[in-house]
């Protein structure tokens, strides 16, 4: 495992935006106490910007845990504009739905509880695709879902640096040759231009260019 | 001065696009022999995939030695952007305009020499304003360029964690205090959304929400 960004840096950027936000804190909450992964702040942020840009209709998350991530995509929506959330666990989603109706977001939301790959294969012209789920499947997510994107739609990966064990192996993560073959993948498709971010633990961002 | 993000990450993700590209290149060599700072590949495919998603019609640069990032943009531009060029050294913007010529870019650029703030003021409706000046004018140029923004603009500011002084001083390099200062203004703005990302020397970005 290789320390990507230096933690005192880290610390610098969270501090300059110190929001403060009940839903937040609950949901980060959680994820200390069930130990489910979630992306971070920094994380967040970003996403919320890009969303604010790009101005998507359609948002379409591969493995959305509790909301996480779903919740900072949903905050950077118009009036138009929608994220399907999807899981394995209903528990999970369930978790989701209250957190949106707590927040007056439920109407930007769709909860799906299943294989994520079959529910995203379900929609077209998605905007905004948001690929979180179990690392091993990267490569078949991004291959199931490359026909149901918009045109200038945008690829979200997160995880794309799996603790840095895209240099350096490390027993503690399996799935490494996933992610690189992933990675791979979306910098060779001349339909895209790509590049990874190192924030936490590494944010593929692939533009597609028609 | 801190290491930002780890090498390894850094070589990882640069070899995934390996662009073989005279004219960066030559811009790369020439920064090395003059020692003028230039952005890395990484940090100019970022701004490139922000500009493709952005589609301005206005790029007004703060600071282009000769002009490698600027390149970045004007190639992302489609035929309606054109992108500003200001630097105090008729040498640098007399390469840039040979390099652009080369590139077949010319008539998506303005090649000016000058005082970037004075000449910047000069233009109204900015889509996206890229920072680089001398980071001691970091907190003016903002200041100048405020009104100067188009609705929805995109600021970029390059050397945002200026080689992490931001939160560890280093005699080596002077100005960490205006960087703060830059930042934080950045940040406690309601009408701009913030982030900074650790690529490389760090960039900021704001999104102007209307």
């Amino acid at each position: 495992m290789i320390t990507i960004t230096d933690p005192r840096i880290e610390s610098y950027i969270l501090g300059l935006a110190p929001e403060e936000n009940p839903i937040l804190d609950a949901m980060e909450e959680r994820a200390r106490e069930t130990g489910v992964p979630i992306i971070d702040r920094q994380v967040g942020r970003l996403l919320h910007l890009l969303t604010r840009m790009k101005k998507p209709d359609l948002v379409v998350e591969l493995g959305s845990g509790f909301g996480y991530s779903s919740y900072w995509f949903a905050r950077a929506l118009g009036n138009q504009g929608r994220v399907v959330l999807t899981d394995f666990s209903e528990r999970h989603i369930n978790y989701a739905r209250k957190t949106f109706n707590e927040a007056g977001l439920s109407e930007r939301a769709e909860f799906r509880v299943g294989d994520a790959l079959r529910i995203g294969a379900e929609y077209d012209n998605v905007d905004v695709l948001f690929i979180d789920v179990d690392k091993y499947m990267y490569p078949e997510a991004i291959s199931v879902m490359l026909p149901k994107l918009a045109d200038n739609a945008l690829v979200i990966a997160d995880n794309a640096l799996w603790h840095g064990t895209v240099v350096e192996e490390d027993p503690q993560y399996e799935n490494s040759g996933a992610i690189r073959q992933f990675n791979e993948f979306m910098f060779s498709r001349r339909d895209f231009f790509t590049t990874i971010v190192p924030l936490r633990d590494g944010v593929l961002l692939a533009y597609k260019l028609s």
